[in-house]
């Protein structure tokens, strides 16, 4: 009912004399309630999408792709994406200064950072395996959920209440918990280098998140599709590194597009419009809403999982998605005032 | 520094002239709050060392002495101490209308009832095990949080805030997670009639609690000891009939206090002073309390299990109690104001 009210009058301009101001800041609160909602609810069910989509991949077999060429697709389609976004722009709105393509040493010098921090993290997964197994390691990248929060505090200085610090840390442990199977318990023999070594990972992680929140933020201004094209520029420099020095002689005698099937390109585009996604809740939101959504999206795989391909869902996942469930609800009631 | 000006004050009489309402009403307060917590303690060291004593008297060998016996003494103990508090105060203060121990029938009829519905839910309990195993009974047992919770609003009509009920929820999945062990999935394939078995057990024990309660406010000043004299007297007579009908002959033939061993005796002990502090969490704090304080026992008791006799805590351990810290949190914090 308040809701439809505020959109009338919204519409049609016309508001009651009596309380002016506050009618004039809550149409603006309420879109931007619902452009947060809306990336949200678009970053959850294509991220979920997405660990089905790999499922389905390895379900259908084994990866004929180069993954490398594959994630260089993504840079390059997110780019282009972003690229046509802009050129609707200024056929509209022309060319301004905050949606112009071309920006000063300043503002680009930032962007090639969180993929630098994420490359660091993607490089060091490849040595934690000598300490923990690879359904340990999903145990412990939980601590990214921990790590993001306190980051979250200390870089951007934003504040969480009582009640939110409470959900943040259950949401972590209903997590972990919806997780758990029979053979979890040999994480706890993880030896200290593996503990010290997920514990790295998960702040490098963290970092990159709040830097990249951080990055989207400081000119909140600027076309987003700017700030997307440069941040994906150096993701695609980034990704042909690896492609030379990971694949170089398969592409060059297979072909760079060798492999690749429909379920490929399906995985292509989901990655990138859920890279997009996340830039969006970046922007809009925060790091927060990125963590439950991500959170929330684990969950609804396991249950479409459950239709899709038969899986059986544990008394823990019913455990953890409970915990889950009212961690989202107290975040949502906790707020600062 | 507050607390021990308050005490103070209360002690010289002295007051500022400024603020005297508050001043009279804190060291009320402050008492009141000093007994809950007291009793709460009390309940919570009492059942987990309960707890600690059965798995002792199982590792030093199988029960030798008959069960009913042993729970008759529990409530003769639990009668003779209160006669003897009562006694003391009666040479103290005299007898007066409120810890006189004769009572109208009005008064004394209710007193029965808590003990019939947990005679009803142990005939039950029999029953059950044909359909879930102990293991899997335990797990079910977390019902009994929920039904506790619900009842404690329809019957006492108290009302806990949002916040209490999402802490109350992710109590109750706490407590489970950490009771979680690889072969708990097969309480998800309980028969129907097991489920409602549980749910009607769990109700049986809410509503017994629930009407303690209510029996034990009913008359504020009421001196509890004539409250439990009447509840204990009772439960004599309920577990007579019990050893008439289970253990007549052996009692016959071998004596009443057959086969009881110096751990026995401890845990008679135990058992009366558990329940009389479960009835003074009655009368001074409230079912809610006793939850939290026999879900924290849980945990407690676990944790000197592993001290005592080498137990292993699983991660499934670590996160219920992450959970259930997080629920005490948030129920102390999320006060209806």
């Amino acid at each position: 009912m308040e809701y439809r009210k505020l959109k009338d009058q919204d519409q049609d301009g016309s508001s009651a004399p009596q309380d002016l101001e506050s009618l004039r800041v809550k149409p603006v609160d309420l879109t931007k309630w619902k452009l947060k909602s809306a990336v949200t609810i678009a970053l959850t069910v294509l991220t979920s999408s997405q660990a089905i989509l790999i499922v389905w991949s390895k379900r259908a077999g084994k990866y004929e792709y180069s993954v490398t060429t594959a994630n260089f697709s993504v840079e390059a389609l997110k780019c282009a994406i972003s690229l046509a976004a802009l050129a609707r722009i200024w056929s509209n709105e022309g060319v301004t200064e905050d949606n112009r393509l071309s920006a000063k040493l300043d503002e680009v010098i930032v962007y090639p950072i969180p993929a630098f921090l994420y490359l660091i993290k993607n490089l060091l997964q490849y040595y934690i395996f000598a300490y923990v197994d690879a359904p340990g390691y999903q145990i412990l990248k939980n601590f990214n959920i921990i790590s993001t929060g306190i980051l979250y505090r200390i870089i951007l200085k934003r504040k969480l209440s009582e009640i939110q610090w409470a959900a943040f840390i259950i949401l972590c442990a209903g997590c972990t918990t919806a997780q758990l199977n029979p053979k979890s318990d040999s994480v706890l023999q993880t030896p200290f280098q593996g503990w010290v070594m997920a514990i790295v990972m998960a702040l490098l992680s963290g970092f990159a998140g709040v830097y990249t929140e951080a990055i989207m933020k400081k000119r909140p201004a600027r076309n987003i599709n700017v700030q997307n094209f440069w941040m994906y520029v150096f993701g695609m420099a980034f990704n042909a590194v690896a492609i030379l020095v990971q694949d170089f002689d398969a592409v060059m005698n297979k072909g760079f597009f060798h492999g690749y099937s429909f379920i490929t390109v399906l995985m292509i585009f989901n990655h990138a419009l859920s890279g997009i996604a996340v830039s969006m809740v970046m922007k809009y939101a925060d790091n927060i809403v990125k963590v439950y959504s991500t959170s929330v999206a684990m969950l609804l795989t396991a249950v479409v999982s459950v239709f899709l391909f038969g899986f059986h869902l544990s008394l823990a996942f019913f455990l953890g998605s409970t915990v889950v469930s009212v961690a989202v609800y107290l975040h949502s009631i906790g707020k600062v005032r």
